[in-house]
């Protein structure tokens, strides 16, 4: 079950006298979202705002939503991160699970065949990391964790950005990733080419994604030289506050441009395949908004992530395509 | 054919000496927008980036977007109304069809009963409300052509305002709407309860909208009455920069409130369904983005707009439900 760090919230709401206050979240936590900000209404006679657009990640904040709604304060629920606050007013509020890795542990045992492991999770579980690896240790197994960076504290990662166990990944033969998200799984796989358990606390399943990984890399190169011969690129810049990156834009789009392509300049803050296939002429994407738009969903046309327009200019420019997803970030 | 105010772009990019440049525009402009992006970066040598999220109409701008693009000006293209720009970089472009109405006119005239007829029309065609009127004077039919308001132009309506037409229903006993849009030939008919005839140029047709008009209303109204049992409401805010009504949110959650409703306030960007879905507590949606997302599309939940909710209020209240349409603007 989910537990909302509700104390943080309510210290903010008295710290900054706030009268409207706004909440963000991602879609599994909304309902308890909502009722927390229905018992926030009545405690303090304030206007609570859930803003119920998708919400990706840490990227995914709605500061700038929270000014238009005249909000003195926005809490982005669920993605526990370095920092505590980010913007004007955006404050992030933790809400861990408190399933217990007890159980999974016990079943992955066996299965590990090395005597040095990485560990890693993803937000909720992050207060889980110490337990397991005092229960891996007890059982005769060397755990790293691999130190934080940026937004990422020790042993996390994102769906893009891998710095915990990229930086630990020549030490380990083996990465067990604590929680059921095989998306969270298969980035690090993706990013280390290690063998990477996922243990998952709820089914009590151990599942090595390794062998998914490789479909994967195998269908984003397959993408990449299925995109060798397009003329027309559309390079999309992602609208979201935490997602637009035109620095990286501009730098694909002019490399292009560069190699004779027609580049043409799309931004959009949900990347759908219903509004690329709006553009008739434009025969291959490359979407800087979010890797993982490229690398795990299946789109009519080609949709690039940055890395793969990376791979894509390589050969164009005759290198060699590189492995481009074995990266500590994959913006 | 839908002919783009170019002369006007190219003026405002030099007047601006801008070095990068934003466009939105509905979808059936997106194509012809991105050519003439095209055009303006290989003539300008700037940057021109196309924003294709979906956009509605002349409430659906991007001023704040195009800061976060670090654009000098956004055009937004399609939507001609009286303002010439708005915010703080946007420029609205003209883009009107240069299909002749001769033929449906002619087509018309049997079909009108009527001595004295009002016309109107959409941004594209306002420059052929001076034709039409001509031709059908010739014939002996006595035409008014509505005095615009606010953004509205004579002779103008929008799909949630209809000043133009509002203002003289009285007088006349039928409505010629020039267009292929039955969209907003029924809103000509909900707003002014008058038979309103749509003359279709590229079908070269003339279809009364009346009888759609009443399933609508009573669609419309029979949402309000099956929304009277329930307790528990969301009252949805919404975000883009032109539809964002706080006052109008705020009004209708403190009536709600006062009559003991539970109420929750929700800010989306676009109100679809699968996000509304994911609130299983509420039982009704009132939405304050767009009224026509009430009006014409059918949803799972009830989803009422503004003036359904006056409804709903009014009979909650033990008042007459009124003719919540029958208003100059649906918000």
């Amino acid at each position: 079950m989910f537990v909302i760090d509700e104390d943080r919230v309510f210290e903010e709401i008295n710290r900054r006298k706030a009268k409207r206050i706004v909440f963000n979240a991602p879609d599994g936590l909304l309902n308890k979202v909502q009722a927390l900000a229905k018992k926030l209404e009545d405690i303090y006679n304030i206007d609570a705002i859930v803003i119920a657009d998708p919400c990706y990640g840490s990227c995914d904040t709605v500061d700038d939503d929270a000014l238009r709604l005249k909000a003195d304060v926005v809490f982005h629920v669920g993605h526990k991160i370095s920092l505590s606050n980010l913007g004007k007013r955006t404050i992030f509020i933790d809400a861990y699970d408190d399933i217990s890795f007890k159980e999974v542990l016990e079943k992955a045992l066996p299965l590990i065949k090395s005597k040095r492991v990485g560990l890693c999770t993803i937000s909720q579980h992050i207060h889980s990391l110490k337990e397991a690896k005092e229960f891996l240790e007890k059982n005769g197994i060397e755990v790293l964790i691999g130190e934080g960076k940026g937004q990422l504290l020790d042993g996390q990662i994102f769906g893009c950005e891998f710095y915990p166990v990229f930086g630990i990944k020549d030490e380990v033969d083996l990465f067990l990733f604590l929680g059921q998200s095989r998306f969270h799984a298969l980035g690090v796989a993706l990013s280390t080419n290690k063998t990477t358990l996922m243990l998952d606390p709820y089914l009590k399943e151990v599942e090595d994604v390794t062998s998914l990984a490789n479909e994967r890399i195998k269908r984003a190169l397959f993408a990449v030289y299925k995109a060798l011969d397009a003329e027309s690129f559309g390079v999309i810049i992602g609208l979201k506050e935490g997602q637009i990156n035109l620095l990286r834009a501009f730098q694909i789009r002019d490399k292009l441009k560069n190699l004779g392509k027609k580049v043409s300049l799309i931004a959009l803050r949900e990347v759908r395949e219903d509004r690329l296939l709006l553009f008739k002429d434009i025969e291959v994407f490359i979407q800087t908004a979010c890797p993982r738009i490229s690398i795990d969903d299946y789109h009519e046309k080609l949709v690039l992530s940055a890395p793969q327009a990376d791979a894509l200019i390589n050969l164009l420019e005759g290198k060699s395509v590189d492995e481009f997803l074995i990266r500590p970030h994959w913006l």
